[in-house]
This record gives structure tokens, sequence and C-alpha cells, in this order.
């Protein structure tokens, strides 16, 4: 019987006249139309139960032998999850199903058959290895888990935009290919454009920038790509990047913004998503206070004191973040200026001890990341907005005015003021649902290793 | 005094209180802070009048020598357009200012100095070649006439977003690096992915199709980047794609939901943006009736009988468009097999005339395009579901089947039967506003000669 041939049909003119969500008592002892996948089936002879899946839900089909002709119903018992049916057929109520009632079928289309069984059930949490998943992504999407994190993927992108509109931000593109390094140096992915050499944007830092003389208060949701070597968790070499920047104010601004808007986005997801959340087994973080904020070189310290070995100017280690932070969001303020890219804004230098010492090895910028745990979510700062201190700081850093040109002639037209920072879609929705591996928080993950599918 | 060096200020705790728009009777004698950049100035010699501008619009800032210390009027004498500044003062009324009411300054800071006079004026609608505009771009979105452009098409985005979400569409996103060309040899850009080569997406085509499986209406906003050599006014390298894949619908349907989208984004404009209609010069294309549809069979016919040269199987060029059709939407329908890609699927054989020859050159397919005059907008249709069928396909278009392998093993798992379209945003916008530049639809065009800014 598993290797009988079944025939599909063309869908016609038969089309849905219910999502699963609109089988309710309206309806009852009405025929209706309900298409999709079959998710589960049990068998017992000569009734079948099958679970047709739509986007929102199952209907329960029930399925009686005497009741269709032999050759549907053995298609039927033959059929393999995962292949689209369509059943037109009366709603009755069944208080043993889960959603109180099913369907007695009169008629049945077989859509899509389903020649293979897939490697995992879609009521698999994560029983096999991620690679297997990976190349059979578009039905590993089908399993519940994803649905519901991408469920809620999908309320992060909403109450994100809707937050940044209702503060008079505005929506922005920026192109993807580029001619120089945004940031100088790091890791590119390079492209034939045409006759010459491009790259892909690893972020739309200078862009964005540019934007707010015209706009003021401008984001982004769009892909950056970043060529990076590692076989991490918590890299993908193409990321979505909610890039937000705005005039006339500074990092502070910018960290209360940030603030608020992850405060909203889990307000938001609270809200809408009671029942993922419950499926998924997350708690969401609490949000009764702001997020702490502790200055670099304090941390410094306090790592010191703890006897850790840490020099003021180094990078600071996920694992030694680990041993200091739980699982909370935080912030990391005023970043020594080495350790930032040359558009950040140094902090003004009568603010520091050694402001007289000329040495400025120990300059400090308007900077801040938002921490999760040992997980860094976004990246922000003050920007400069004078031509004269942006080239200098140009120069420091090694790179280039010429390359820049097309960018740096924006200046002579008087820059506003300007502050903001980028957020990683993934890492967010990572921090927030606990997620193990950043490319369950993404569609079709890119690695090193992986460009399919 | 136009070399007089003005020195810049900190923003430092100034922050806007009011935006232009808040200014109003509510605010009358109280000291508010203004915050925005010189869109325009009148210098009566003691008395000063500048506009100033934030992303609302201009508040008129009445200048008086003998009120402001010498040093600060002079500054503001001589600050150029496009110069930022900060304004604290007193709100006062004032009849034949364009928003009834002006600010007394009692304290200036002058936050950023334009250098240069931009080679074009705010007010300006097109006096200098675009390339001269697109090389200062940032400065040139100032502009009244492309703010107006932007602000409509923060409207469309909203509203097709909008449209989508009620019609139970969710949003994904696609890798836009790519292990292979989603339609078979048409210009693509490469990329050095680590060790191999890649390409940058032409399309989400394969990708959307595969998310109908596990989440059956998709869509999705993101950027298509397409290799073409041509210099015309209607193609970008980089341009904006609205592409939407629904399961269990054929292109019939998808032709209504693309037509209602249409017809809503414009109620929405014709709602939203009264004002920047206006300020264009613009009337909203007539929505009263649905698209006119027509098949390609048909129109061949059409223009054989007006005498035109054309055989069936020909791509239709605009030139002949532009004979038969106005500046009007409309539906070309049932393209030849031939002219599409392998995955559009063919219309049934026995409902052509020649299904008994046997000969497939006349097959056509359950296709679309929306056009506006001689302009395409959209292309959709019905895609193959079956895996034998898109394999045989792929065979006739000499496209292999091992480079393709991580999307037809899919099609072992039962793909739904499925249908969408592309819709390309800028060329929307073209048409709706009648620009006759495509490069104005967009913030950083990219083309053949063009990779900055």
């Amino acid at each position: 019987m598993e290797d009988k041939i079944i025939a599909e049909n063309e869908l016609g003119d038969w089309r849905r006249s219910h999502y699963s969500f609109q089988i309710s008592n309206s309806v009852i002892n009405q025929v209706v139309t309900v298409i999709g996948w079959i998710s589960s089936r049990r068998d017992h002879g000569n009734v079948l139960f099958v679970q047709l899946r739509d986007r929102f839900g199952d209907t329960q089909i029930l399925v009686k032998k005497k009741e269709l002709s032999e050759t549907i119903f053995e298609s039927l018992k033959s059929l393999k999850e995962h292949s689209s049916i369509a059943i037109r057929g009366r709603v009755v109520e069944q208080k043993n199903s889960s959603n109180e009632f099913e369907i007695m079928p009169e008629e049945v289309k077989i859509l899509s058959v389903s020649n293979k069984s897939a490697p995992f059930l879609t009521q698999a949490i994560s029983s096999i290895g991620i690679d297997t998943r990976l190349d059979l992504r578009a039905i590993d999407l089908r399993r519940n888990h994803l649905q519901n994190v991408f469920k809620i993927r999908n309320t992060i992108l909403n109450s994100i935009r809707g937050y940044l509109s209702d503060n008079y931000f505005v929506e922005v593109n920026t192109p993807k290919m580029i001619a120089t390094a945004t940031e100088g140096g790091a890791a590119l992915f390079p492209i034939f454009y045409y006759d010459r050499e491009a790259f892909l944007a690893q972020s739309p830092q200078l862009y964005k920038e540019q934007l707010t003389m015209a706009f003021e208060n401008v984001f982004e949701i769009a892909p950056i790509f970043r060529a990076e070597p590692s076989r991490t968790n918590r890299h993908l070499s193409e990321a979505m990047s909610i890039d937000v920047e705005k005039a006339y104010v500074d990092y502070n601004d910018m960290m209360d913004y940030l603030d608020n808007l992850i405060r909203f986005v889990i307000q938001s997801i609270n809200e809408k998503n009671q029942m993922e959340l419950k499926s998924l087994g997350i708690d969401l973080p609490d949000m009764s206070r702001p997020f702490s904020r502790i200055t670099y070189s304090q941390l410094i310290e306090n790592l010191q004191n703890s006897h850790k070995y840490i020099r003021w100017g180094d990078d600071i280690s996920p694992k030694l973040l680990k041993d200091v932070f739980g699982d909370e969001f935080y912030f990391i303020t005023d970043w020594p200026a080495s350790t930032k890219p040359f558009y950040v804004k140094s902090k003004k230098m009568d603010l520091l001890t050694d402001s007289n010492t000329g040495d400025d090895s120990h300059v400090l910028s308007e900077s801040f990341d938002l921490m999760y745990g040992s997980l860094e979510l976004s990246s922000g700062s003050t920007r400069i907005n004078n031509k004269v201190n942006l080239m200098d700081n140009m120069k420091k850093k090694g790179l280039s005015h010429k390359a820049f040109d097309y960018h740096l002639r924006v200046f002579d037209y008087g820059v506003p003021p300007h502050a903001g920072f980028g957020l990683g879609l993934e890492r967010l929705l990572m921090a927030i649902l606990k997620l193990d591996n950043i490319r369950d928080a993404t569609f079709y993950p890119r690695d090193i290793d992986r460009l399919t599918p």
C-alpha cells in the first residue's frame, strides 16, 4: 500500500472557504472547503483521523471507509504526512477533538503528494542534527517549534516598525552594493560590479547617517553581510539588522530609545503570543526596570578587582561577561575610542582624568553596547558630524580620505549632530526566546559552510 | 562676511521641545526649543527672517539685531542655507507667516555649518542634471519635491504591509547570497563567498515558493540585484521588490490580489498625502473599476490587425504598447510558456486549439504582467508544484537539475499548489507619481555607471 501511486489533482476551482480557526459553532452542519497539509494521521482500519494543517492550525478530518469511494479512501489511507489535500465536508461537533469540531468529508482532492517521509516529526523539538534540518529547511519550518519562533519574529518586526513610526522615524532603504568598506577593513564579501570591484554592505552606517540630513529620524530593516570565517552559534554571514539613526540627539538619548524599544517589543509579544510562549515554554524577561548601565572603565575595574586578567583597552570576552552577568539586558557604555569605528564621537577630553597629558590613548567615546548575558545585541554611539574631526579620525584609523570622498563631501553642507544604533534581529530573537543557535532565528541561514538551500 | 569662520557648538543638553507642526495656539507666548536646518533666509539688514526646517516643515524665526548679541546676530546673518541651528525663543502670532506663528529667539546654538552653497535650491523641481544631484544625494533629498515623493513612498510601503497582513500574509526574509541563478542565465552579480563563487539574488523566487510549504501566504519586501547593462530611465541594478506568494490559489486569484493591493495603496495615498500630491501637482489614477485584462494572444491579434509587425511568441516592445495603451494600469495574461521562466505553470493543453498536434510551441502559461502604460510593474503566475513537471520544464529551458538539487529535493515532500507575483516598488512609485526617472524613486540609485554615493 505504501508504494501505491496516488494521482494528484489540479486545484481547479476549489478554494478554501474557511481557515481552521474559522471552523466554529457558526458553521455547524454546514458544508465547508478546508485545504491544507496532513500534519498527522491515525489509522483505525475503516476509519482514519487526519489532522489537516493550515497557516493557523489543525482541523480534524474524520474519514470513514463506507462513506467515501474506495479509491479515495485508499488514497487517503496511503498518503504520507506533508501531502496537501482539499476536503469538502460537513462540520460536526466533536468534544474529543482538539478544537471541538471535525469535518466529515463528502469530496476529496489530493493536491500534492509527499513521496518521502521527512526525517523529523513536526511535533519534534530538536531530535536531529541542525544540518539535516537545514538541508530540508522548507519542511523543517513546518515544525511547531519553528512556527512559534517565527510567529514571534513577526511580532517583533511589526512592533519595532510600529514603535519607530510612532516616534516619527521614517523607513529608508540604502544600497547593499557599495564601493568601499563602511567600517574599514572588516570582513567583506567582494562583488564583480560590471567592470569594477565592489562589496556587500556590512552595515548601512554611512548612508543612514547621511539620511538624517534629509529625513532627520530614519530606520532601515534589511540584510547585512559579514564574511566572518567563524563557526559559532551566534554569527551569520547574512543577518537582518535594525538600523536606527536620529538627528539632534546623542548616545544617551539613543540608549533610552533602544531600552524603550525592547520594552515595547517584549510587551507586544506578551500581548500577542501567549499561545506560542506557552508552547515554547518561555517566560519573557522581566521588564519592570530600565536596563542597567555600566561604563566600560567601571566594568574593567570590577573585573580586575575580582582578579580577572584584563587591561583597560581590551575587548571583553563573552567568557568574562558570563562570569559577571546573568541572562539579562544591560548596557556597557563609554568604550575606549580606540575600540570603536572612525565615525564614533569621542567624549570631550576635559571630562577625562588624563586630559592634560595630551595622551589620547585613554580617550573615551560616546558609545554603548546593548548586551544580553554574553551576547552583543546592539552597538550605538553619537557620531561625528564635523568634517575636520571626521577626517582626523579616519587618518588615525588608517583610512583613506579619497576612498570616502563620496561620503565626506556631504559634510561640506552641514551634517546635523546625530546618533544611532544597529540592532541584530536574529540575536534579539535568540535572547528573548533563549534559542541555542542563531540559525533557527532565520529562515535560510548563511555561514562559512552553508550557501544552500 | 561670507568667509567669516563661524564656530560650531556642541548639542550639549539642548533638545527640541516642539516639532514645527506642534507650534500652535497652545504654545503662544511660551518659550520653546526648535531645532533644524535653514531652508531659506531673507536679510533685511537689522532683521533676518529664517525658515528653520525639521522633519515636518518650516518654522519662521524672526531675528532682530538689537535683541541678540552682535556675535550671534552676525553669525546667523552669515550662515548659509543647510546649516543646522537650535533656537530657544518665544512663540508669537504672525498672520503673515506661512504657519501663522513665528519665534523670537532668546538663545541660539549653531550646531552645524554649511561651508558651501548647494548647487540647487530646495525649492527647485529639477533645474539641474540628475548626476549633479545624485553626487550630493543627501542634500538633494532635502528638496521639497523629493521629500514629497519619499513621503508617498512611505505610505506605499506601510499600506502594502497593512493590506498583506490583513489578508493573512506573513513577512519573510530570504537570502540574498545564493548558489545558482534563480531564473537561469539572466544577468547576475557574482560574489566571492569565502572560497566559492556565489551570486546576488535577482529575485527571492524559489525561496518564497518553498516558504508556502510552512507559512502558506508569504511576502518579502527586500532588495533584488540585476546586472542589467542598460542605461535607461526605468532600470536599476538594485531595486526593492515586493514579492508575494500564496498556497492553494492560481494566477487569477493573484491578479485579483494585486489589483486590490494597488487599489488599496492608491486609496491610502489619497487619504494620507493630499498635501504632497497637491505640491507635486499629481492627480491619482482613476480606480473606479478593476484593471482591464487582455490575453497575450488577443493583444498580438489586435496589433497585427492594426498592421504592426509582430509575431505570436515575440516579446511586445514598450513602443508598441505605447501605441495601444495610455497611462493606465492593465494586465496582459496567458503569455506563451516559451517566454516565461521554468517554474511557471503551463495552461492545460486541452484548452488550446492545437492540443492535438503534439506541437508545444504554442503552449500558453498561467501568467500575467501588470503594466502601466508601457512600463512593466509586476509579473506573476501559477507555479509548477509537481517535481516531475518542474524537472521537465528545467530540461526544456536548458537548466541543470544538479544545480537546483537544493530546491528540487523539497518537492519530494509535497509542495502545495501555489501562485504569486513580484512587484517593483520603484516602478510603482514612478507610475503613480509620473516620475521621469526611476532613480528619483530610490534613495541611492545603482546602475552600470553609478556605485557611489
